[in-house]
């Protein structure tokens, strides 16, 4: 069995996590932790089924992160970044979902996060938790960066692109997300009235904290001109993700050949699936799973291929993948608890 | 032109006040108050179109009341005490949209409020602005208790029984309400991704506070061994009120009599409406508008009528009817600005 | 490996119930059919990931039921009669979805569904699926008459009341439910713009097909003045049921011997939950589950019982219970495949 | 008092013109059609209050044209043609909300909708109805083609570009809609289950209908190597538009030189209103009303602009923009019976 802590247990992240691993059968799960619920029981907090509401939550400071093979840390960043290094210190795996270890540069986080990194020493061990891309590193991992919602959609819709060097200039990533991905603390812009009936995009441009991760494992850089330009869009909908992306194709690609390289990168992936010519992905493709759907549109006498890219943003884009990265680092089938 | 003011006016309930007092032909805004927004505009709390957005909002210690023909408290209870009595003090007629002056007797009011009533010398003169049971008394009145939105469901559904004396014994009232009732200061309850595809009861049976006053006006009363149990609901909708009524119709009494009975008591009344025999009112019939729906299923071989009773939680159920008894008050035609 | 064939596979309740065995460690599907797809795969159907969609839909014709070892008939009442006439004949155990061998006098089925029943040969082995009730049947049974949505959760709610004798004269029975629930063939009435922001009540009285199941496995009749009056609800929600029951409880029936009678009936059943005093059960409660979640809420000064019961209406309500079905016939743990 | 004929009255902008009418001081409605409720009143089709809902519907064939001062064709495109030539030819003006008179170019109308246009004769005579670019032409106008939803948004937020010669290259228009712009027809994609908790784009690239006036009343054409890539999205709400349009800004054009190039040509706008610097448009602002909502983002270091703009689907996008024609064509204040 592998022992589990969970930080930050009583987030929509946290709960998605638990009903997974709830299903998971090697999974055991020694704690979890809440500041503002310690003393309560898991169930207290979420309406829940029994066999998932029974643990009692703990605050951070009573975790034992030595009797544990791997600890999620669902904390908000910066907060993720002491309970990291605490249990990293411990001896345990961590699968840190926040994004404080997605960025190789500690100058790019504080640029983009406004704090400076107080455990910049561990960005070296940190992987990217994109199995996609880095399998191998996963596997050996003591430390993931789960990635963000929006990127893993992004980089998996532009992915086989990067890799075939067919991105150049400017790249229109239009993103619409369900509500669960502002998380669970209360606020107006997620108040039911004013989110039901309501769309609104946020952030647009090149402002949200999202962008540097999805550039830096696109390679993409202003130093070679290569820019995306995000729009997220906050959609009333509880959970799923989808990114309409726009790319500007080099002359002489043809669609033959990006579609041998989606299929070529893709053909193995146990969660990410190609549709077929002529269909679009929405977030119904991928509803309450750890799949990514793609589906891609070429637009005729233009050299603009259109990417729609959806996930589930509470799976793939996050406590599913985090799972996935788990699998991958003890070695079981991929897709345990995940199908 | 009516001089208007208008205490807490950033609510759910203020917003719809003000759109509909923006097509009133013989209202004109004084001032706005918020004590959190003072010194913004309307537009700034609020996405409207310009026209409706320019007022700057004002402390409710800076608002003028004699400068006004008639004020508008918008403030919860307890709050609202003391500004409905300092209105009244400089002379403006008041429209109260909180539950202060709605029950008659003050320690009722304590029982269900918990706090003793600060100014009970005023609800002799307070009328409960229903117009369809108190029209004269409103044309007169200085002091409006603008009824609760479930007691306005409940009361125009019942009230013909009522006044034909066939209640009797347990009514089962069964209420679902959107979410807008619950006013604009997020909470967890309603926060988007709890409260979207989910339903929930919420102080069911005899402790809901808008009780008291449906068993005031509907002459119910315990002593008589009556009493209406009142379930509220909510449900993943901006706006809209249903009240699904159980009634145990007394011996002898037939449908015809019942119908007539309704049709006698509302064919005049230009926000009430019967549906036909086998239609039932659902939230669609009065959507942003300030009618009630009623229609009446009899059940065969039983004696248990039910009534279906619909309104928009905020039209009728709040901001409409405030209106509507404006317009009594005024002597103007009652559907100004209304329909 | 148990095989299994699935009559009607293109529903709602065919798409859930093959989700749920996509992740059983016994089940294998043979054949799915669709008259309306076949020669479609599933995938073409439904918006699902590669390994649930490569099925190829076949005509009902086409199905073999004699290399089955059960047969799922997830057909319309009356469409049902045939195919599970068919599969018995052939030898396989079936568990039908539909109303048509709920009933178990033929005459009461003609008389709510309007056609003389074609099969009423079978009545006799047909078990009414509700495991908390019938579970030792269920396991010895060929023909599983797997229960209506709304009847699971008011006989749930109500089932220990009537095994203690407490049930008497008028039981209201309020049901909401999501849409998913009328099927998947487009109407008016489940248009998205009808339906969203809207709530409506529908069949209410005594005149819902659903009825007659509910009073049998109650033990009600009239004939004991004893019924049921239930008002059905259609709310804008996916998937999730709850009924608000108010029953009239015996002079001195205690509330300590009701929560005595629910915690003996409910204790061991892996999937009904009592909620805690002073709580009640929402949609949320059992969403995306096999779980029936029950609160109970006294009347202070009334005899009036309050039960909320709350069922995912796929789930319990349907695919999930099936399921459960198929495990109890099968000698499994009951909860294979649906925690 | 200006007699009006509805062709087509029991879709969704038929039943929001006929409620804009309702609040219009010199409209009277003299006639409704609908083929398939002929002899049933409006109020039989739709959940209206009795006031709205009198007037028993005709068949096309028994309208009376030449008793009214104008005509309102709400049939969908190729059978509207009919009903408008025969409504001309009896001397009424027409306000048609179909796309059958949009497009100047007869052969450009048969490419995209597949149809001979068959009274290309009117096309000379027909303005297409957007007062802010066509307000004088409307005025005396005898032929309006009211534009459509997408096209409103999307030119809107655009003109002010087309006018100052801005435009150029690609322009990407991510659009995204509320369901009731798919009409009221029943149909699988439109089912509430399938499009709740739902995303799904459709039509994208350049194949979607809407197309063809945009780049006809920007100017925009293929010739001088501009295009637009035009992407709709489904959303689970009712009513409500945004799009968010990427343009690449000629070298030299400044942040300054564009917000005055809006603020000039809307500045007198009674329905155009421009967001200030920092904020974008969301459905919320102009929900239920005849507004456009422009926001104007800026990505610093880059040349693109992001336009926000936001209308109302049945509004400013269809019937709200209908009511607007009809007051300019009739020397009224244009903002009568919208605000």
């Amino acid at each position: 069995m592998i022992r589990i802590g969970i930080f930050g247990a009583t987030g929509y992240t946290g709960l998605e996590l638990l009903k997974l691993l709830g299903r998971h059968p090697a999974a055991r799960i020694a704690w979890l932790t809440s500041e503002s619920s310690a003393g309560q029981r898991f169930g207290d907090v979420f309406a829940v089924p029994p066999p998932l509401g029974r643990q009692t939550l703990i605050p951070s400071a009573a975790a034992d992160c030595a009797s544990t093979d791997v600890v999620f840390c669902c904390l908000p960043h910066v907060a993720a970044q002491t309970h990291v290094a605490a249990a990293r210190k411990a001896g345990a795996r961590v699968i840190d979902l926040s994004a404080d270890f997605r960025l190789r540069d500690a100058a790019t986080y504080e640029k983009w996060y406004g704090h400076p990194h107080q455990h910049s020493e561990l960005l070296d061990e940190a992987v990217y938790g994109l199995p996609e891309l880095h399998r191998a590193a996963i596997a050996g991992a003591s430390l993931i960066a789960n990635p963000g919602c929006y990127p893993t959609s992004i980089i998996l819709g532009l992915a086989p692109l990067a890799g075939a060097g067919w991105l150049a200039g400017t790249i229109i990533a239009d993103s619409k997300s369900g509500v669960s991905g502002a998380g669970r603390t209360p606020s107006l812009k997620t108040h039911f009235v004013e989110a039901n009936e309501n769309l609104s995009p946020y952030s647009i441009g090149r402002t949200h904290r999202h962008l540097p991760e999805m550039e830096q494992e696109l390679g993409i850089s202003e130093s070679t001109n290569q820019r995306i330009i995000f729009s997220p869009h906050l959609v009333p909908i509880n959970r799923g993700m989808l990114s309409t992306i726009y790319v500007s194709l080099p002359a002489g690609v043809t669609e033959g050949q990006v579609r041998e390289a989606y299929a070529a990168m893709y053909a193995a992936e146990p969660f990410v699936y190609l549709l077929p010519k002529g269909q679009v992905a929405t977030f119904a493709h991928t509803a309450n799973t750890n799949y990514c759907a793609i589906g891609l549109t070429f637009v005729p006498d233009t050299s603009t291929l259109i990417v729609t890219s959806s996930i589930d943003n509470l799976g793939k884009g996050a406590a599913g993948q985090a799972l996935q990265n788990l699998n991958v680092m003890f070695g079981l089938d991929e897709r345990t608890g995940l199908i």
